[in-house]
C-alpha cells in the first residue's frame, strides 16, 4: 500500500467511547478524577482501540539504530563506532533499554536501518537496512527522496507485523551517534525557531562543540534548502534512517489503532514528521518524558503533547518511551481493576448532597 | 525505646558510598548523567543502605486510617463514614492502592490507628488504634501529647518490626476524611505561610467549602496556639492520627537505614512532623509525586526534596508513593544490571579526546 493510502486510513480517535470511560472511572471508589493523568491515560487507550476493556498484554520497543554522515563534522561527544557497538550492547541484553524493558515488562527489537557496519544477518537484529549511514547533510542532501520513504515504509510494515503479531501498545526508540544534529534540524525546520533555540549538547559536548554543531546545522539548512511544507523532503536532505523508521511506525500504529509511545528528542523528531504529514496521528501518541534537550518542548508543545515523565533523561534507545509504558499502564490497570462505589459499598460524594 | 534516643540514633546518609555509586554509574554504556535522576535515586540507595549493591525485594506500602473530629465542620467533600468502608474496600483488594501495588508489586499493609468504628479484630487490619476519630480542632486539642506520642511511637514500632521481615523500601500512605484539613494546618504552622495558600480542595469540595475549610483552620490555629518550634504539641492539637504514624514511620526508617517514599499532601505533612523532629530523617525521604493540593509543594520545599512525579494526583492511600517506587526501582536496576563499557566492548567518551 502507498503510504499516501496509508495515511488516510488514519482516523481521529472515537470521542463517544471517551465518554464510556468517563463513565466508568466516575464510578470507581475514588473522589472524581482524583488520579489525574492516570484516568485521562485510561480514557485515550479506551478511545484509541475503541474496546471499552482494552488489554496492553503484549508490549513493545522498536529501537531503531542508523548512522550519521554528519558525525564527520566533530557533533558528537562519542566516536561514530559506538552505534554499531551499542547495537551488539542491545542483542546481549546490556543497555539501559534491555534494563529497563525487563523492569516493564517490555520486549525490545532493534532494528538495523541505517547502521555503518555489516551485521551479517546477525542473530535477533531485524536487518532493514536502507542506507549504511545517511550522507554528510553539511556537503549534500542526507538521503534521496527514495531513501527516506523507504525507511518510513519500513516502520509502517513493523507496525503491521507486530500488531498482527498481538502486540498492542509500542514505544519508541533510536540508537544514532550523531543523531541529535538532524533532529534539531528538523525541530527548525518544522518549528521555525532559531537553530540555537532548539540545539542541546547531545550526549555531552563543550560549549566549542556546542557552538560548531550549530553552525553544521544552520550549514547544513542553508546548503539543502528543505522544503517546510514536505516531510518528505525535510527528511531525505537533513534528516536520518532511525528518525524516519520511527515516524512510519508511528504511521503505521495510528492507522491500525494501535497507542504508541514517543520517547525522547529523536522519537519526537520523528513523530513530528509524523504529525506533518498527517495530523490525526497526534491521536495515537504518549509523550513518554521531558528529554534535557531543549529543542524537546518546542516540539512537544508544537503537536499539543504533554510528557508524562520528567527524569533529565537524555539518553534516547527507548528508555524514556519503556518508563513511561508503565505509568500508562497503571492507568489502565486503575480503570479495569479498581472496584465501583456500588459494588464496594462506599459512600459516593453524591449521598452527601441528595 | 524512648523517642528522643530514636531520634538520636538517626545519622546522615554517608557521602563515600554516594562516591561508590558514582563511579560505577559513570563506567556503564551510557553518557555519563544522561540517565538523570535515575541515577541519582540509584546512588541515594546505596548510600543509604550503606551498601554498593542493594536490592529492593521486598517492598510494601502502609496506609495508615484515622478519623477527625473536625470533618464535622464541612470540611470534606465525602460523609465521614467512608473511612472505615474504604479500610473495607482496601481490605478486600477493591482501592487503588491494592490495584497500583499489585502493579508495582509492593504489598500494602493497612493500619487502624485513629479510625471511628470498631473493627473486631478484623483479618489482615493492623489494630493499633489511639482514637476512635480526633477530637474537632475547632474545639479542642485534636489529640492529647500523649495521644501524639503513641502515634508516633506505632510508626516507629512498625518500621521496625518490617525491617525485621526483610522489607527494604517504604512508602507511606493515609485514608481518612477530612485530613485534607490538619494537613494543611500544619504546614501553616511549620512553614509560616498563610492559611489560604496552603489550603485547598481535599476530595472536591466548592468554593463556598473551601472558604469555610479555610476559616476553621484559621480558627483552629487561634484556638489551641501550636508552639511552632514544638512538633508534637502541633500533631496533638491540630493534627491526626494516621499523621503521627507516619511521621513515626519515616523516623523509624531512618533510624534503621530504610528508604521510605513519602505520599502526597498528607504523608508530607507527617514527614514535615518527622523532618522537624529530626531533620536529618530527610536524606531517607523520597517525595513521590507533585500533589494538586497547593500546599503540597510548600512544604516539600521546606524541607528541599524534589517530587519524582507530577501526574495531577490527589487521592493519598499511597498510591502515589507506589508508582514512585517503580521510578526508584528501575533507577537501581540500571545501577545493577547494566553493562559496563569495557565489558560490552564499546568506546567511551574519553577514548575520543585521548
Amino acid at each position: 500500500m502507498k503510504l499516501e493510502e496509508i495515511l488516510g486510513k488514519i482516523e481521529p480517535i472515537n470521542r463517544e467511547f471517551c465518554t464510556i470511560a468517563q463513565a466508568r472511572l466516575d464510578s470507581l471508589t475514588k473522589p472524581q478524577a482524583s488520579l489525574g493523568r492516570l484516568e485521562e491515560f485510561a480514557k485515550r487507550l479506551v478511545a484509541i482501540t475503541e474496546n471499552p476493556m482494552p488489554e496492553l498484554n503484549k508490549k513493545v520497543i522498536f529501537t531503531f539504530a542508523g548512522d550519521h554522515g554528519v558525525a564527520d563534522e566533530g557533533v558528537s561527544a562519542f566516536p561514530k563506532e559506538v552505534t554499531a557497538q551499542m547495537v551488539f550492547n542491545f542483542l546481549r541484553g546490556g543497555a539501559a533499554i534491555n534494563v529497563l524493558a525487563r523492569h516493564a515488562g517490555a520486549e525490545v527489537v532493534v532494528i538495523d536501518i541505517g547502521v555503518d557496519y555489516d551485521f551479517h544477518n546477525m542473530p535477533g537484529l531485524v536487518d532493514r537496512k536502507v542506507v549504511r549511514g545517511t550522507r554528510n547533510m553539511r556537503k549534500g542532501t542526507a538521503m534521496t527522496k527514495q531513501e527516506a520513504v523507504r525507511c518510513i515504509t519500513i516502520g509502517i510494515e513493523i507496525a503491521a507485523a507486530y500488531t498482527e503479531k498481538g502486540y498492542r501498545i509500542f514505544g519508541t526508540g533510536d540508537m544514532g551517534i550523531g543523531n541529535t544534529t538532524p533532529s534539531s534540524a528538523i525541530a527548525v525546520v518544522l518549528t521555525g525557531r532559531a537553530v540555537s533555540e532548539v540545539t542541546g549538547r547531545g550526549t555531552g559536548i563543550d560549549d566549542w562543540a556546542l557552538k560548531n554543531k550549530v553552525r553544521v546545522i544552520e550549514d547544513s539548512i542553508s546548503l539543502n534548502k528543505p522544503d517546510p511544507s514536505d516531510p518528505i523532503d525535510i527528511l531525505a536532505k537533513i534528516g536520518g534512517a532511525e528518525i524516519g523508521g520511527i515516524a512510519g511506525l508511528i504511521i503505521g500504529a495510528a492507522s491500525r489503532r494501535i497507542p504508541v509511545v514517543i520517547d525522547g528528542f529523536i522519537s519526537t523528531a520523528g513523530a513530528l514528521i509524523a504529525y506533518s504529514l498527517e495530523p490525526k496521528t497526534r491521536d495515537y501518541m504518549f509523550a513518554a518524558h521531558k528529554s534535557q534537550e531543549i529543542g524537546h518542548r518546542v516540539m512537544l508543545d508544537k503537536m499539543g503533547l504533554k510528557p508524562i515523565l520528567d527524569l533529565d533523561l537524555r539518553l534516547g534507545e527507548g528508555t524514556g518511551a519503556v518508563l513511561a509504558m508503565l505509568i500508562i499502564e497503571a492507568g489502565l490497570k486503575i480503570y479495569r481493576e479498581m472496584a465501583t462505589f456500588g459494588k464496594a459499598g462506599v459512600s459516593n460524594k453524591s449521598a452527601v448532597k441528595s
